[in-house]
Formats: C-alpha cells, structure tokens, sequence
C-alpha cells in the first residue's frame, strides 16, 4: 500500500544526511552526493524484486522486471545546487522508490511491465556550469567536445571528475541503451515559480518545456570622459542596453506566456568617470511555441539595433544556447490530468519554464510527461524552498495514480503490438 | 627668447623615454614615473638661476627667485594613467620648463617675482584610484584616514608605496607650506573632450571646474528563475537601474550645461538564468554651478526612487564623493583671454568638466586659471590622445603671454602692499 507520510520522512531523512542550515549540498560527483546515492541505493534494494546498477553515464537505476520488457520510467535527480531546496529533483526520486514498493507489494515482484527509476547524474550541472549531463549522455544529446574540456572552480576537468567517480568519459554515451525499451517516462518536481501557488492549486500537468532562446547581446560605444565630453557627443553603450531592459517587458507581454530575462550586465571600462564604451548583457527568452519565440527574438534583435542607431554604437549578438520547446505526450498529459483529479485537486496545465531531465528523455522519443507540485515561496534553487506536507502527499498520491494509468497505458499497446 | 618648437621637440622626448606602442607608461611612484621626474629635475636645473627640491607630499619644484617672495606658480603633472596620452599633464610641465627658461635669460636669472614650476605628484590617482594626491596634500584637502588605507592592485599600501620613493605618509601635508607666498597659479592642459574640436578653436579660458557629486545607486530586488517567473512577479533590480540611464540624459539637459554619467553597472547574482536581484550602478554628476547640480542630484534620486517603486525594489544611495564648483579668478580669466587673443586666437571661455591640480590650488586661496587647447579626437586617457603642433606651440606662446600678465599683475598688488 502506497505510504505517501513515509516519501516525506525519507524526505526529511535525505536533508539530515545531506544538507545543513544553508540548504541542500548534494552537488553532483562531490562526496555529499556519493552519500546520498549510497542510502538511495539502499531504500531500493531492500523492495523484493528490484535490482539496482548504474549505467555508463553514472545515472542509477532501480529496476523492477516485469512480465514485459517494455518499460515505465521514473525519473528525477538527487543532486542539488549548493545551498539548494531540500525538494528540488529528490522529491521524485522518493516518491519513485515508493510507487516501486506499492507496485512490488500489489504485484509480487513481477509487474505486467517492467518498472524503473532513475536518479540522473548532474541535473543542476552547479559544479561544471552544464546541466541535464547524465540525461544528455543517455539521450545522445550530450556535446562530447564541449563537455570534455569543461572544468570546474578549482580548475578539475570534469572527466577526472567523473573517473574520480568510476565513471569513464568517452563511454557516457553508451548508457543510450538504457532507453531500448522505455515506453513512457514520468517526472514529479516541486514548480520553481510561483505559478501554481498563485492560483492557490497544490498539483499542475506540464504541458513541455520552454523553448530557450539564450544570447550576450555586446553594444560597443567610445569610452569618454565624465566631465568633459557633452551629452550629445557621447556613443554610451550602457545607454543602448539599459533601453533593452523595458524592451523585453513589452516584448514578452506581447507574446502570450513568454518569458524574457536580462540576467547580467557589464560594463567596460566599468569606472565611474567614464561614458561606457562595451556593455554586454545575457538575454535569455523562452516559449512554448516555437513561432513565437522566434518572433521574440527577431523583435528583441531589432529594438537592439535600433537602440545603436539611435546611441551611434554597434551592436553584436552572439548566442549562447538554444533548444527547441519540447512538448510532452498528449495522452500521458490526459492521464496526468485524470491522475490529480481523482485525488481530489483541480487540474491545471502550465509549461515549465526551467529545462528538466524529461526534456532530454522526450528529445529521445519517449512519451514523456511532468507533473508540478506547487512550491510555497515561488522560490528554487534555495534553503528556503519548501511545499506544504499536504501537498508533499497529494504529489506521491497523483503520481502513483499516473504511474498506474501509464503502466495499463504500456500494457495496452504492448498487447496491440504483439497482436498486430 | 621663448621657443615653442623646443617643448614640443621636449615633450616627443619625454614620450620616447617613458612611452610605449600603448600610450605613456608614467602611473605615478612607478619606476618609469620617476625615470621622467629625473629627466625633468636635469632640464630644469640647466636654467640659470633655477633651484629644485622636492617637498614633503612628493612635489617637485623648480624655482627661480625673484626679487619679491611673491611667486607666480606654473603647475602640471608629468604622471599619466597607464597608457594614456603624451600630453595629458606633462604638456604644462614642460611649457612651465620654457617659460622659466625664457623669464631667466630675460632677467638674468632674477626676476621681479619668484617664478615656479611645480610638478604635482600623482595627479591621476591611476595606481591608488584616488586623484590629486600631491596637490590636496598641498593645499591640505587630502583625508589623510582614507588615503592611509588606499591599496593597489597587488595589495600594496600607498604610504608603503611612498616610502619606496622616499616620502614619509605621515608629514605629506607639511608641503602646505610651499603655497606660503604663492600669489597666483597658471595650469595648461589639454583639453580632455571635444568643445574645442567642434568649435574649430585652439585655445580655451577655463572658467572653473564642475562640481561633482558621486554616488553608487543599488536597486534591491529579488532573485527568481528565467524561466518559471512569470514578468508580473518579478522584482528586477536591472529594469529599475536601466530605466535611470534615459534619465540621467534628460536631467543633463534640462540643467544646461551639466553632465550626468552612468559609468558602471554590476549585477547579482549576474547569470543568464535568473531575474536580477541586486543592480549597482554609478552615477557621476557635473555642474559649474552649485545650484544646477543640487537639482540634477535631487531629480536623479527622485526618478530611482519612482523607479523602484514601480518595479517593486528598493533603492539605496551611497556618495561616494563630492566636491563643489570651483570658480576660477575673474582677473586672471580676464589676462587669459586677453593672452590667447594677442596670439590672434579667437578667444573662448568654457567649463573644465575634469577635475585638476588647479582646483586644489585654488581651494586653498591661491587666484587659479587654466587654459585648454584643442585635443584632436576629444579624447583623453588614450594613447591616440594628440594635439596639432601648431596649436602645442600657439598654447606655449599665449600660456607665456598670460604668465607675464600674471608676473606684472603680482608685481603691482605687491607694490599696493608695501606702499600701503
């Protein structure tokens, strides 16, 4: 029977052991993270039935066999940022391992289809400045060049990094094969915005991820004397980016639910007695419809040369990342809608704004879905990240719910195959 | 007899000696710095009847006694920021070298007042980051607390960093007593902006220098995902900051002559996935006149403060420096004039946006008067920093011109004196 007090307790257990007054410190391929694993590890192997290894991209996986090889995934990731939430990708992890004992208990250790869970290695990517590593490896995604000259603060590569974890490089991508028989692949995470907690609604259906569209916008001026050079004969490039900032506002609001963001902005020389010759600022715009980022975009790009020409400085963009929106699998999203309103909550469908490992999976052509609980402060990637305990049981409970419709969901389309 | 030709031939000297493909390396209690200063201690003490010394604060001296203590002050910096321009300073020094050259052949070695050249240390402040060093200590404005802990890069301690060369931190103030009979001060600078340029003049009568107010403007506001934060619920600390930088223009421009620059922008935590929650900017303010600049500081912290309010953030001031406009001599602007017309220049009277030398002097009573020639690209602090030759040698003439108006004007106030 499905025990979603005993998800919290683990919860509160995993904090204990991992974090302290300043949050979570489960950073991937760090010592803390190793621990957590080990106790992760070990909640698994005590289900009857599930057998636990971990692949070449060092993600770890909890498998319960079923009668068919095809399979239900569940994935989340039990490394945080430093000083991160106590719910932030482990919140799934345990409710996982709980919905694989419920199912262990129901079925005597052999589900009609095989169950797994997975803990993705390196979600946050907080040590080595890349995230979604081990999903990407496992997705084919992964950009083995760029990730092989990533380091980290201290100047450590992340392949020594990652051999320091018995984990070799140049075979990450071999963990692909543990996709082979993936049929649906479910993912549960705290929202890391305050969308679901304005509308006073504990659970949320996600629709896909954003779409990103991730540049340094460099407007290049003439550095000039404060006190010297008249207002007009200045070519001030902070002038030219700070008029993007009210920009982005009217172009997000103008394209339905997008998001833009200037999250940095630099100035050279950057001294208070002078006009600022180079600016740069990062622009970061994300969208669920791919047509309408793209019109964000190309706005944001001409209000920037318009902003030169009207300063007389240049402008350059240069892109930084880009993905397309990911949109997750209609009938899964049916399903999770079905699943929280039968534990009593109103259903809710929003998009993630933030990038998760069920991108990388639905990138790989698995049916993918995300179901949302709401956060209490809006807030993540910090100590005070928290949900209410109800809530917290509510998740596990329309997740099971979910996971149990996906199972028949699986179980049906393998029998149309076999039949066919 | 005065030959202009001969400062310039002086002033490419002094640039191949301490210069380099990037400009002039003079940073003040440097090794090149004081290679120049020696260089210039030989011209000077091949002048007949010249003396030097070097006071308490690092100020080099040369002086020619007259018959009267009375003296006439010629003042300059041979120090320049690292890779500045080959006439930003030193121009004066040199020109002040010719000009006593010419008063001791003229008067054989004794002229009617005491003349002097004065070669103040550390104008730029390029190593300590704090400007005037030799002539506040001189004029004794210098916060000897703050300067006491000034550093450079390497950690460096200015008072350790003066022993080096000699000087004693803790007496530097006793050079006040070279302005004991100090009766007027000449300086010659390069202009360093474009007011002359756009004007198609030569030589400019500097009417005094803007007052300044400094301050560092941060927005406070609250860090939140890119992603998952819907634009209405953030408070983000760089659209409030951007929004003060159209602002600052209208402000300038509705006070007349005044300047207002925003010359750096910090934000925090500064990363392309996350709104901006602290915005630090600076905003340098310049007015001629006192009144002018109080009301262009008023309406800059009246416009922040509108701005966070409409973004939901805080804003907080901090001065980080002030200073009041100071008014040069209205008999001497008169002489200055009057010289640059007798070289059959157009003559023209502007504001110094710049601090100098000369505003020290004149806060300590002594009568002040610059005169700006044209800079070529109205730009200082650079090594394309240039001036025409014919215009280096039409500022040696009428700079001379205006130092014996000056000598005669001393000469009748010192007679009033006696015979009264």
């Amino acid at each position: 029977m499905l025990d979603p007090k005993r998800t919290v307790i683990e919860l509160k257990e995993l904090r204990a052991l991992t974090g302290d007054e300043n949050g979570a410190q489960r950073v991937a391929f760090t010592e803390i993270w190793a621990r957590a694993r080990g106790w992760l590890r070990e909640k698994a192997e005590a289900i009857p039935g599930v057998e636990t290894h971990r692949d070449e991209a060092g993600n770890f996986w909890a498998t319960l066999r079923g009668e068919s090889a095809k399979a239900l995934l569940i994935g989340g990731h039990i490394d945080s940022v430093p000083n991160g939430g106590w719910l932030d990708g482990c919140l799934n992890t345990m409710a996982g391992i709980e919905i694989l004992r419920r199912i262990s208990a129901q079925h005597g250790g052999k589900p009609p289809v095989t169950v797994r869970v997975v803990d993705w290695a390196d979600e946050e990517g907080a040590r080595f400045g890349k995230s979604l590593f081990g999903s990407s490896a496992c997705s084919g995604n992964l950009d083995m060049e760029e990730a092989r000259g990533l380091a980290d603060k201290a100047g450590i590569k992340l392949p020594d990094a990652l051999r320091e974890h018995g984990i070799d490089f140049e075979r990450v991508k071999e963990s692909g094969q543990e996709l082979a028989n993936a049929a649906a692949y479910l993912e549960l995470h705290i929202e890391q915005g305050p969308v679901l907690l304005d509308l006073g609604l504990p659970l949320g259906t996600v629709l896909g991820t954003f779409g990103v569209e991730r540049h340094a916008i460099t407007f290049g001026g003439q550095a000039a004397h404060s006190g010297s050079t008249p207002m007009n004969r200045r070519r001030d490039a902070f002038l030219a980016a700070a008029k993007m900032s009210p920009e982005i506002y009217r172009i997000a609001e103008q394209s339905g639910n997008g998001v833009c963001t200037i999250g940095s902005c630099t100035t050279k020389p950057g001294i208070v007695t002078s006009v600022v010759e180079e600016c740069r600022i990062t622009l970061d715009q994300r969208h669920l419809d791919a047509a309408a980022l793209a019109t964000m975009l190309r706005e944001a790009r001409t209000a920037s040369e318009q902003f030169a020409q009207e300063g007389n400085v240049e402008v350059a963009w240069e892109r930084l990342w880009q993905i397309q929106p990911i949109l997750f699998d209609d009938q899964l999203i049916a399903f999770a809608d079905e699943a929280i309103t039968e534990t009593g909550a109103p259903p809710h469908r929003l998009p993630s704004g933030p990038l998760h490992d069920a991108a990388e999976v639905a990138r790989a052509g698995v049916p993918t879905i995300m179901m949302f609980v709401q956060s209490l402060h809006g807030i993540s990637h910090n100590k005070i990240e928290d949900t209410k305990e109800e809530h917290l049981e509510l998740a596990v409970r329309a997740f099971d719910k979910l996971a149990d419709k996906a199972i028949a969901w699986i179980g049906r389309k393998n029998d149309r195959e076999l039949n066919s």
